[in-house]
């Protein structure tokens, strides 16, 4: 099949690598240095995102976020230009889910199928193509791409029609911030009540406090390594995609708010392009704490 | 080897009988006709706390709260009455870690050990003998009664000094909350926005946002199954001990106060007795929303 690959970024460039080993036929634009490999290895590379349209049959996004979305798909020598009717658009981006809708809708009028299939799993889920996606759109849509999917990642799920996969990154990035809140509130009061937060951890582990947070994050925040993983600048894009649908939405996110506004005492200090395990130290600011993983 | 257990609740009951089943002789007091079942397969009750030190080498307190301890301990006819040198006081209670200090201290003047052993698990826990056990004390008096807690318990952890297994399981309250508080947010969010709650949760078990609150309690969200479980009135007694010894030990806990007010609203509508996934009903009292398991 050929399949074109827009976003050649940290995350784009093992997905598409992936797709070319897997023996498809992979169409790149905006190839550069770090991107040269994937031409070596037989990815095609053309000039603009319309040529990449042209001579595929399923056209893969994965790009920062909904503006450049948009500039990609409807922009000059943009994708729609290049569409032909029966081709499928699956947007790996994670971005807006009330854009996605709007732009699907576009697309559909084209003759086009469109998925939103946001990952999360990480740099290093992406290498090793074990990506969780959540897929929103048709299910036929999905059949067509799903052994597409499957060279990428593991837990691969239908969450519902267009925008439910970007609802459900949302909900995941709600979820992983709070949580991460969660486990910093906590053993850091451990830490300040003289426990040791490392013993705390412990003990906590495999009962109702027990999440893949309080494995991870939670030995970052007692081992002081918030090298990235993921970055807090990119997880307060994520609240902020959560806080702006929930105002439209009239829904209040009272905990969401109050995590954006940690994160955000993370990068005031300069923390922002820490790991967001990070927002450990949003809290210890407040506390004139040296450090959660003081005994 | 004789050992007392004082506080033959929901909690004690299956906990004094796993100790007898294990050949001790088990001394018990306050015996009801709840608990009368202790006494036919071998329990000895006795009249008063002071008796039941007496007669054991290892006293056991299961009790609601701070003040309870206190008065078992050192009020009339109490425990510290009965005690003598080389005895060991174990509080399983969930208590404050400040006060234990306290209590720990005249125990020790007393000539004996104290353990505070702290669980969780509830009574599934309680009644399968797979509690997990958070142990602040000495070495030695914990290795002293490591067999009998044994008999009730799987993930038995000696956290550090006395008190430290008090702040462990302020520190699990405070995680269990949070994170009760991250999957209601998410899942609600997922809802309004129109996917589909069960399909959400789904995808996102697996990845970063998996905890076992979003497997036991994200489920309950969506299937409207509220009976506890643990209620939320013992939790808000829980966040209490947190944010009281937050404040004695100048530490600001911003979303252990905030999930307490959801508690709160919680109680304010009439649902304090309900399991501590009815968080997710003060969030849709605020949202005017039906419920977080509407597609």
């Amino acid at each position: 099949m050929n399949i074109g690959f827009i976003g050649l970024g940290v995350m784009g460039r093992p997905m598409a690598q992936h797709l070319i080993e897997g023996g498809h036929t992979v169409l790149l634009n905006r190839v550069k240095d770090v991107s040269q490999h994937l031409v070596e290895k037989g990815g095609q590379a053309v000039a603009t995102a319309r040529e990449v349209a042209e001579a595929s049959d399923i056209i893969i996004l994965m790009l920062p976020d909904t503006p450049d979305v948009e500039a990609i798909l409807f922009g000059s020598d943009g994708v729609a230009e290049g569409l032909s009717s029966g081709k499928t658009i699956v947007d790996m981006s994670s971005i807006s889910p009330v854009a996605t809708k709007e732009l699907a809708s576009k697309i559909n009028q084209l003759g086009c199928g469109y998925l939103d299939a946001p990952v999360s799993g990480g740099e290093g889920g992406a290498i090793a193509g074990t990506l969780s996606i959540m897929v929103g759109g048709e299910q036929s849509d999905f059949d067509k791409v799903l052994s597409v999917f499957e060279l990428m990642g593991k837990n691969i799920t239908l969450v519902g029609g267009v925008g439910d996969g970007q609802t459900a990154k949302v909900a995941n990035q709600i979820i992983v911030g709070l949580t991460i809140g969660a486990v910093a509130e906590g053993l850091l009061f451990a830490s300040r009540a003289g426990a040791d937060p490392a013993k705390v951890r412990e003990a906590l582990m495999g009962g109702f406090a027990s999440s893949k947070i309080l494995e991870v994050h939670g030995e970052r925040m007692i081992k002081r390594t918030f090298d990235p993983g993921f970055r807090i600048s990119l997880h307060q894009k994520d609240l902020n995609n959560a806080l702006s649908a929930g105002r439209s939405l009239n829904l209040p996110l009272p905990a969401t708010a109050q995590c954006q506004e940690l994160f955000n005492t993370c990068a005031a200090q300069g923390d922002g392009e820490l790991d967001h395990s990070g927002l450990v130290k949003a809290l210890e600011t407040m506390a004139a704490h040296k450090t959660a993983g003081e005994a």
